[in-house]
């Protein structure tokens, strides 16, 4: 079958691209000796995962208790939970985990760590945690300054032990100028390994040193004492990594093939794509519109649930029943809100994959 | 159980406010004399749906075809599809539709009702369409001045029946007083009205007079020659709903209950509830943060995929492991992010429901 043939709405995922994406971060990772655990929130696929541990990724990392139940049943027995889990409930479900999966979870305080080492150590058993640093983006995390206060409270709970210390440089999806974001790469990586140093001086064992994300990745491994790079939106791409310089449109492996459904005035043309489909996500780093139209000027103007609004430049026309091509702001999103995507070579349809930890937010 | 003891983030809905919602609304249906074909895209769950039936709704509507086989399999027999449907793949999914229910869809040309007709004329049937008829919103539908021409046009079309015209007033969200608000109403439901009166002068029928919004329901439904009006989001209600005076806090069914995962400064505090839980939705007509925190002044200043960062106002604090109520910004993208629905009476759980159109967007 054609890609061209399919039905609208459909998320289309390029298998040239995508295994080529794999391929080149597994060998950024290589070149600096940096173990790669990828953030498989970005595709949520068991198919996808496995791709990257193919290329040589050490395990995944996830946001949510949920979708490490679902990697786990699906065979994967090394996860990283890259999220502040809290709370006794998950804890029950971390330690049934813990059984079948080297398991560690990210924690930015006492009283979360604590929440789960109040279920771990009755049960005779020890979670280990990365500590949460925060370099500069300002979400959670500790300053590097408290860290090794934080880090030996932690480490003095029962039922927890540190494994070491993680960030996120989510910031540089809002630097203007590649130079500004290879900036923010290599803060990254520096505070984390000062911070890993100065842990390790107070007598912590630290033995991870994780970093990550797709804008920041090549920079941060390139930091002396960062042991593990955890990006993730690398393996599809999207209009934001495009705009950030991140890759060029030749890299995006998502894209989502949509029908004009009306076009009520010359300027204006309606695709059966709306925030269900392509979600409301901001282009980054400057919000622009909510999605580039493959081969065309006119770009997604105005976004309802179940309507992309086109604006037309003069020279482009569409007509009611043509479909297009679009390169969505944020592929991560996408894939959050369908349950099957279609895999392609090129124009030819090779299959569906299921989105198998889609929705798992608890 | 109590809802305090739900794992979250949940989707949760107060049963008590959604009945009074659905039975206020009816209500007012019920007093203009104008069928009430409710939106179900709000929920995609047959057992709301059939409290709207149950409280005196005619049928429903929908926006796509893979929501319509939803609702038929759940029984229902009297769908409005609201959305230029275009193409001969859904045409055949329509026609199969149409055995078993009494079908109408919405269309704004000539070119995306002949895709649709060129599949049930051979086919031996007719499939009914209403004309969409653009009161200003300026997304999809034909202009009032041209409405005669192309529904004339579509009438001509074997396999095509014009059953009616129809407009959605989509400009009053944006619209910053009550007043403002209800001069589009009124305008909405008087543009539908003189059009069908027009359509009729020139010997083309118009059985189906059909408004709405849930802004725009009481003021639209009171406009004579109005015969049914597709009000949706008024079952849960949301923030934009307040924000827009539609009705108080009190009046609004669906929240999200929410854990305090971190609090790394006295000025900020992270809830495990972000866009793939909550939407990146803005609220409306003013955006103004990503959701309102119960009993707390404090509000949702940044969300990402899984954190809802919220600003701390002077004077509140929030501490790790402690659980909120969040009022969304858009209830409806909410639903659409999530497979079940918590459905609870004040504070005691009542069960669960499956959001059974969730993500059929094709």
């Amino acid at each position: 079958m054609n890609i061209a043939d399919l039905d609208t709405p459909s998320v289309v995922v390029d298998l040239d691209v995508l295994e080529r994406n794999v391929r080149h971060m597994a060998e950024r990772a290589g070149e600096t000796g940096v173990r790669l655990r990828p953030h498989a929130k970005t595709h949520k696929i068991p198919e996808v995962a496995r791709l990257q541990l193919a290329a040589g990724a050490r395990g995944i990392s996830l946001a949510k208790t949920g979708e490490a139940e679902v990697f786990a049943a699906a065979g994967f027995d090394d996860v990283f939970l890259a999220y502040p889990v809290v709370g006794a409930e998950k804890a029950r479900r971390l330690l049934a985990l813990s059984d079948r999966v080297r398991l560690a979870v990210g924690t930015d305080g006492v009283e979360g760590a604590s929440s789960l080492g109040g279920v771990f150590h009755p049960a005779g058993r020890r979670l280990d945690v990365l500590l949460k640093v925060d370099c500069g983006y300002h979400r959670v995390g500790v300053s590097p300054e408290s860290a090794v206060e934080v880090a030996r409270r932690i480490a003095d709970l029962p039922g927890i032990s540190v494994r070491g210390v993680f960030t996120h440089a989510g910031h540089a999806y809002l630097a203007t100028t590649r130079e500004e974001v290879d900036a923010i790469a290599r803060q990254e990586g520096e505070i984390l390994a000062a911070t890993a140093q100065v842990l390790r001086g107070a007598g912590l064992p630290v033995e991870e040193v994780s970093v990550g994300s797709t804008p920041t990745a090549r920079g941060a491994m390139a930091v002396e004492g960062v042991t593990e790079c955890r990006p993730g939106n690398y393996v599809y791409h999207d209009a934001s990594q495009v705009s950030l310089g991140t890759c060029g449109i030749g890299d995006c492996a998502m894209t989502v093939l949509a029908t004009v459904v009306s076009v009520p005035a010359t300027d204006r043309a309606v695709l059966d794509c709306g925030s269900k489909t392509l979600s409301s996500d901001a282009l980054r780093p400057r919000p622009s519109g909510h999605g580039w139209i493959l081969g065309r000027k006119s770009r997604i103007d105005k976004l309802t649930e179940e309507h992309g609004v086109v604006r037309v430049e003069a020279g482009e026309s569409f007509r009611v029943g043509e479909k297009v091509r679009i390169l969505p702001n944020h592929a991560c999103v996408v894939s959050n809100l369908h349950d099957r995507i279609v895999v392609a070579r090129g124009d030819r349809v090779e299959g569906e994959w299921a989105v198998a930890a889609r929705g798992k937010v608890r």
